[in-house]
């Protein structure tokens, strides 16, 4: 909308102001030509959809949302359709605080008309249309979708344009025509390690809805627990989960839960390694006698199944059936990564198994072992899907690849005959970025050079949630906002890769995302305040301003920074457990910086933020100092907030060089470019954000354009 | 503590650097004097209990609140103490976010030792011993209690006392005695004008065990809705809720979750005014033939039940029969309140009656209801409590009077051998400051004068959240946090009344009722985002910057300035809607201005703060108003925002003249003033709450002490 009107403008500018007629013509065919040759991701309307749909139109007028607006249901319908209406309705209540009937409406008298074809498959399938048409008018609105999960992602995108106008709430007319690119768009989360709450799951689903994600991949089982109920095997979470487990009642809630809301359940229990907690009740399932403890530590253990055993078969033949009728899924995930196989290698009895069946090494074993789940899994009528472990050529092409170690192995099962998902990249726990998850396409890369066959295997993605660091009060934090950028680089064209739309977009997709009830941002000031303690209002203000330049180490490192060997009994409620992966103030910090020395250092506007945040910087630590006397957890970022206010110092300096175009000696550069270095460091597990912009200002303080421009 | 700290400071500096004997002597008997005279409420430990213990003494050390922390329960124990542990030690958790065990331990093993004597009343009574004694040493900690009363306010003691510290989690010794100084510490919601949902009701009995009150006063029928399922009388709920009732399910487990928590349950049925909602089933018990609809505007009405009827004694007798049976509590609330008369007036028939009774005017007519009301009340064994309308002489001194016209009634009341509570003065709906309803004792005014046997017959008061302008999103933040300053007065001695000392602790209670899961905070957040649509952030941080200094219009006010009339179907998402009742900034702001002027406006670091917000201030509208421009529910404050700006070059202009010790000629001050006035009006429903404190700074701007001191 907003490009419409900078459209017009140009258009009245060149009508006005160009008086030669012939120049006149050739700028507005110019003009034309320019906005018609725009790349179709730069042709986005400025309306806060995410993802964005395949093709938006913007009409004329809006559509107001005021007490009247109703749904009717026409063409198929069916209980999970109103079951989704009426959650729309409250949603859009929750939204706009109007209250609105949740009945339905006659058709003819409807707001909003929806039109559905036909059911979905009775068990959601991977690959089932999920398109749908909305086309809003000043006059109500039209949602058509051949079957309900196209209703229920064309009921969100109506959501995202709900806003406040100059005229109350009200939906911008427009045309709307989407389909995913992807049929498999998942977000996994780790139950295992630490064990996360139903009504979290519950939330997170909320989240994938509202992203139009469809796959929760619910990881169940690893060294560190067992958290589904077995009645076949009850052990299992009888001494393989401190008592923290779903029982099956509770797995079919979250099941129709998700299906309610278009979102498949893919169970992974990891086997044969990540599987200490199976061997506390059922020892015998091991390569070495035990007894068994549940796993306390992180990382990657001996513990493994026996696969030489006949009797780990059976067993897994009998658990396998269970839970295949409890997970209704075509899928059934059966982890298969990070076998250091020592437990192996150090059995005699598997040893001579290996010779005796010419095994040449582990990974073969693996392989065996996979063999031979395999038709268990096929069996129970599911579909065998695993880590990119489990590539092996000797397994039948109806396996799925899932990659994590990098994406060349998702291309090298596509080339094989293997479908596969792209994970590699889109790991939540690591810490990065949203540009940087934004930026990893899973047709990049080796599968760039596949054939469109090939490139037909590849099903899409999934961001992983992985649970060392995270519980039920920070898992929100760690998975969003930064999962929509994900969410979108799996629905949206491969065109769509702008991002400081993604980024603007985001920042209004996570407020939204706290109306459905994540907790993303009101957890961070609830552990903050934890942190504080009883600080006054000054100090708690000092602690943000430091906390908010601050970021979790990245990657694996940090167990390797850990001050003491952390467990899954460690307490997290220290800062770098609180503070989002993400900084988005120290993210627009940056765009600050890169604005003012692209102008030269000229803008003015932007220089005096600049020089108001520093200031605030440089004497942040001398106000955080009494909080940090009295709170251990304050005190830990003690040296944190030290550098914060050296940077602060350090940028009024850089300024104030750069306002007199007065190069400081050389020294000094060296001097400031020293202290970077050490800056850059992680302290208490922590980074401080703007450093690298800093030190891009104390850079143009020394020499380039801005100092060339006195 | 830290006043102890302070004490020991000055006698170290007094030994140190007062060489002269006889003098360092007499400073020292004159500082130990100054410490012993000072008043009981200011000789407070700076420890965050809200609120106060009857006693307080400071141990050395602390107890070290982690991992292993463990509870045992001897002497009395039942059902209710071990969830009440579990949920302690939940809440523990919450604050710590240390995994603790939730099984009790063996008593020698035990953190924390608690010993209950013996039961308290199978239902709980007005009056019960509530008195603990909680001993925390470093090795760890005694909590001994007549009943389980007791040691649920002493858990509750305990949480408030622990603390992030330099050796992380941790409690200070200390030895408190404690008993309620009343009996009755009521909230009273009213969930008839706007229906409250049962979870925003269990987190608010969540947020009274937290501050020790005891009951909680339930307002569930009036005009606009009768919120209780009725079996004996179903059209009630039926007909006159819009189907937004409580089923007696529901009640049972509020009352459940209420005993839990050490909180009565007293259920309010207001008649035989307030009660248009009952005549829409039944309209036989009016005293005009209807037919009624649910009313949906607000203030007084004319429908009243026919007190002339014997059908209406019928009525009410199984009524009350049926509802006695569902609340236990041995009190039963009729209201009582503003009946107008005019159904009365109006109708022959009463008139008829009241001549042939002798029956001199309304009022008379009313005592003569609440006669024939009383007994049936008693005979379903319930005592009866109603509004002061209800006193009258000729009623059994059984009754109590809850007074809301003023304070007089209440020792009226005593004085006639009445028992009363008050809650003139703790109207939580008209916007008050916490100080104000801080202010307010039941023991003050009329009531100061009783004999100690007529004092005895004050039971207390109720703060009451009328819900005109509340509803389940905005509740929280109407009863919270200045709920609390209400429960200390009720709970601590009338000495206790620095209120410097209630607002500091009051802040850190805020954020930690947030943690039990209140949301005065969040919900404003969520609110103002809705108001800010897809605002960038610098945009939305103009507009917390403004409404941060606003409050809505006060005590009745409302109505009479609304833009258009007001109902239970009025949308609540404006600024109104969303802004505290008491701005923490504003208050806050009014102390700097205070702290500034004493100083003679000497305190440098108070008029760079000053200086500091007000340039905010005056740059505000700018920020604010590409925002105003596209959101209809900002627009709506825009003429607020010019006026902040407007205050902030103000107080520029005053700091200006203040900080050159050069008076501005008299006709800026007479410029200023007139502004001032202009600025103290309500636009849109808004209070622009540092206008008072900016008046100060331009007196002291154009005279006195601050012009003086040049």
């Amino acid at each position: 909308l907003t490009e419409g009107i900078g459209q017009i403008m140009v258009q009245s500018f060149v009508q006005n102001f160009v008086h030669d007629f012939a120049l006149r013509g050739f700028l507005l065919i110019l003009l034309g030509a320019l906005l018609i040759s725009k790349p179709a991701g730069a042709q986005q309307p400025a309306l806060n959809l995410l993802p964005m749909p395949s093709s938006v139109h913007a009409g004329a007028g809006s559509l107001r949302v005021d007490s009247r607006f109703s749904v009717a249901l026409t063409g198929y319908t069916e209980p999970r359709l109103e079951r989704g209406v009426e959650r729309f309705l409250r949603q859009l209540m929750g939204q706009t605080a109007i209250p609105l009937n949740l009945k339905p409406a006659k058709s003819g008298q409807a707001t909003l008309l929806i039109r559905t074809d036909h059911a979905s498959k009775e068990i959601q399938e991977v690959g089932e249309d999920e398109s749908y048409s909305l086309e809003v008018t000043p006059a109500g609105e039209t949602l058509i979708a051949p079957n309900p999960l196209g209703t229920l992602h064309g009921l969100q995108t109506f959501l995202q344009l709900v806003d406040i106008s100059t005229d109350g709430f009200a939906v911008p007319a427009v045309n709307i025509q989407d389909r995913p690119r992807f049929p498999w768009r998942g977000l996994m989360i780790d139950s295992a390690r630490h064990f996360i709450p139903l009504e979290v799951i519950r939330r997170n689903l909320d989240g994938m809805e509202a992203l139009k994600m469809d796959v929760f991949h619910w990881h169940l089982s690893d060294n560190q627990g067992f958290r589904v109920e077995s009645k076949r095997f009850p052990k299992l979470q009888e001494l393989g989960s401190d008592g923290f487990y779903y029982t099956q009642d509770d797995i079919r809630d979250v099941i129709a839960y998700a299906r309610d809301r278009g979102i498949r359940v893919v169970p992974e229990f990891d086997m044969p390694g990540h599987s200490t907690s199976w061997f506390v009740g059922y020892p015998e399932l091991a390569s070495a006698p035990g007894p068994y403890e549940i796993e306390r530590r992180w990382g990657v253990f001996d513990p493994a199944m026996d696969p030489t055993k006949e009797s780990t078969y059976q067993f897994l033949d009998e658990f396998i059936g269970e839970m295949a009728k409890l997970f209704p899924d075509q899928f059934f995930h059966v982890g298969g990564d990070e076998v250091n196989g020592k437990q192996w290698d150090a059995s005699k009895e598997i040893q001579e198994f290996m010779r005796a069946h010419g095994i040449q090494n582990n990974q073969a074993l693996q392989a065996y072992f996979n063999k031979r789940l395999q038709p268990i899994v096929e069996k129970h009528g599911k579909s065998m899907i695993g880590w990119d472990e489990i590539l092996d050529p000797a397994l039948p092409k109806d396996i799925t690849i899932q990659s994590w170690r990098g994406q060349a192995s998702l291309a090298a099962a596509a080339k094989q005959g293997y479908r596969g998902i792209l994970s590699n990249g889109y790991y939540l726990d690591l810490g990065w970025p949203a540009s940087r998850h934004y930026a990893v396409d899973p047709m990049s890369g080796d599968a760039a050079n596949l054939s469109p066959e090939e490139q037909k295997r590849i099903l899409g993605g999934e961001s992983c949630m992985w649970a060392e660091y995270v519980d039920a009060e920070n898992i929100d934090s760690r998975i969003w906002p930064r999962n929509a950028s994900i969410a979108e680089r799996l629905w949206s064209s491969a065109e769509v890769r702008d991002t400081a739309s993604m980024y603007a977009r985001l920042d209004v997709v996570s407020t939204r995302l706290e109306w459905r009830g994540l907790t993303h941002k009101t957890s961070y000031w609830r552990m903050l305040h934890r942190i504080a303690g009883a600080a006054t209002p000054e100090e708690f203000a000092a602690l943000r301003t430091l906390t908010e330049q601050l970021e979790p180490v990245k990657d694996y490192t940090r167990e390797q920074t850990a001050p003491v060997e952390p467990t899954s009994l460690t307490p997290m409620n220290r800062v770098v457990d609180a503070v989002p992966l993400e900084s988005a103030a120290g993210r627009r910090f940056g765009e600050l910086v890169d604005k003012f020395i692209a102008a030269s250092c000229l803008d003015a506007d932007a220089g005096a933020r600049l020089r108001t945040q520093f200031a605030a910087w440089s004497d942040n630590d001398a106000r955080l100092a009494p909080l940090a006397k009295r709170s251990l957890l304050v005190r830990e970022a003690a040296e944190r907030s030290r550098d914060l206010s050296a940077l602060g110092t350090m940028g009024l300096a850089a300024l104030d060089a750069i306002s007199k175009r007065q190069p400081p000696p050389g020294s000094w550069k060296t001097r400031q470019l020293a202290t970077i270095e050490q800056l850059k460091k992680q302290k208490a597990q922590l980074l401080l954000i703007p450093v690298p912009a800093v030190q891009k200002l104390v850079e143009a303080a020394t020499g380039g354009t801005c100092m060339g421009a006195k």
